[in-house]
């Protein structure tokens, strides 16, 4: 009996915000293995923003994801055949198998599937917190904000799974942790559960001016590191708090990604407080990842850094929980149970 | 016979444009000297961008320029009468004597004064491509901007002291330099007679997309670094042509002096091209300055940097030629004979 796989292709190119209707669900038979190859079962697939600037034809830092193609992702599952030496039945894996069931990987690629320890950390927080999001926090705030301890560090989109990385590890090196966040119920996890110092309800002040009063009056000394993931507004408001020679890890630009370019109000402010602002992509800084990881792994294992997960279950609603993410209605690492 | 000092205060702060009537000219009696104190006759004033931020009562990165007191300004002179030990009658000196004739300078106080050699260097010099002016772009060229050879450096505002200082220190290290300023002649005069590879005249090119297109045109290869000393459509149009890596040193943003804030368009290309962006002022890093007044002042001395002057007539023209660096209208860095 062949096996069926399920895959998620990109069907169009959204013209403004992104839908479901982008999407188009595939049923295929999995070809028998090649030499080298590998049969993954996904477990669990990993929804990002990123996913929606390679949904664009345009020029990205990355090419745009091919129409026709399953789309572009990382996930977590286990070998079920091998025909690379490396790699037996049963294993754990994370890859980037995409918005799939099954991938057929070759082993030969650097890169392409690695094998995990999933008896001190969940097989799932190697897409989170022992993954990209968690690298991608320890690389902004390490080496970009790089706070020194009694500084402020302020992190948009703090419930998610790079931002609530960026504040406990902010607090790990001794500094004030304020987070950004949509609604009561995620700041009230930001500063409950994951200990964060304080976090301002951005959408409890939607005019500039009161978020920035309510910032102001969570960051008494001022901020002088910032972890942006949002842009736009929030963005304009931290700018207004930052303290002389302040740092902005510039990770995500969220607000803007459904096509209106959303300008930054006070860039005379970059000068002003002599301000340094660095775009990254993490993927491009692989250097870090082991001692990230390391670090990472070790807070996970032994409960100092904590995360939550939204699953959507079942690999046929990943473009439903993909345009909820963009919309921000998750909470915490937005997963798919395939 | 008492020798009288004229001297411009600031008599009002700017609500929206600057104006003449911002400054009032006095005549004082010039004190007897104190032990310590030197009298400087001073031959030349800069007058210079950042001025207009001190007029302001709000918190810039330095302190307001009080009302009644005379204005802030770099100037050079000589000693005409020294009760310092350091500090004779006809040395050659350049401080931060103000908008007045002469000044009397406490000679302890550390940086007051410096004395200068006239003999290679003209006095005018020091004010600006062997002074701020021209220690501002080695800095930001150098140190963030950082170019390899064979890179592109862009910088605005070519023309004047810094900007032509930038494009002349770039050529020296082997890069693409490209310049953009207001009106043929200046362009003109940054290809022809300072020897930047190409200029942009934005005048020519009101519209941000033709103005995006023009600077296409000059850098086949994108731009690498960024020297910015307008900020507004002019960085808008250069940020759409950075590399990825690219770096902009955010030196000034003339531009947005007079009160309204212009935004920055396109801020999601700092993270899509991964840029980094630093804004600086030279007079926080006085470690540099030894170093790069050395090579300034070799490279002045040996004819290979090259720079004009606006000179203005008479300390009385101060004001006047002041508002008119504002609005570009001077052609090389803005002087005043006293």
């Amino acid at each position: 009996m062949t096996t069926l796989n399920k895959q998620w292709l990109l069907d169009s190119r959204p013209t403004g915000e992104a839908g479901v209707d982008n999407f188009r669900l595939v049923e295929t038979p999995l070809p028998a293995l090649q030499d080298g190859q590998v049969l993954v079962r996904h477990r669990f697939l990993s929804l990002d923003p990123y996913m929606r600037g390679r949904m664009n034809a345009s020029k990205s830092y990355a090419a745009p994801q091919p129409l026709d193609a399953v789309m572009i992702g990382g996930t977590v599952g286990e070998v079920v055949e091998s025909r690379h030496p490396k790699f037996a039945a049963g294993d754990a894996v994370v890859g980037m198998g995409g918005w799939q069931k099954y991938a057929v990987v070759d082993g030969n690629v650097p890169g392409s599937l690695r094998k995990v320890d999933t008896t001190h950390i969940p097989l799932s927080a190697y897409l989170g917190a022992v993954g990209m999001p968690g690298v991608t926090a320890w690389y902004g705030l390490t080496r970009i904000c790089a706070p020194k301890a009694g500084e402020t560090v302020v992190v948009s989109a703090a419930s998610g799974a790079v931002g609530g990385a960026v504040g406990q590890l902010a607090k790990v090196r001794g500094c004030r942790a304020v987070g950004i966040a949509g609604g009561p119920d995620k700041c009230r996890y930001v500063v409950e559960e994951l200990g964060f110092d304080a976090c301002v309800d951005y959408k409890a002040h939607r005019d500039p001016k009161a978020l920035h009063e309510a910032l102001k009056a969570v960051t008494p000394d001022g901020v002088d590191g910032c972890f942006e993931n949002v842009g736009g507004a929030v963005l304009d408001a931290v700018m207004l708090r930052m303290n002389a020679f302040g740092r902005i890890a510039l990770c995500g630009m969220i607000s803007g990604y459904d096509g209106t370019p959303i300008p930054m109000t006070y860039p005379a402010l970059l000068l002003q407080s002599r301000l340094k602002l660095e775009g990254f992509i993490v993927s491009e800084h692989m250097d870090v990842w082991p001692e990230a990881l390391k670090e990472l792994g070790t807070l996970v294992a032994t409960g100092r850094l904590k995360y939550r997960e939204s699953i959507a279950e079942g690999i046929e609603s990943a473009p439903e929980a993909f345009i909820g993410l963009l919309k921000g209605r998750n909470f915490g690492k937005q997963l798919v149970r395939t």
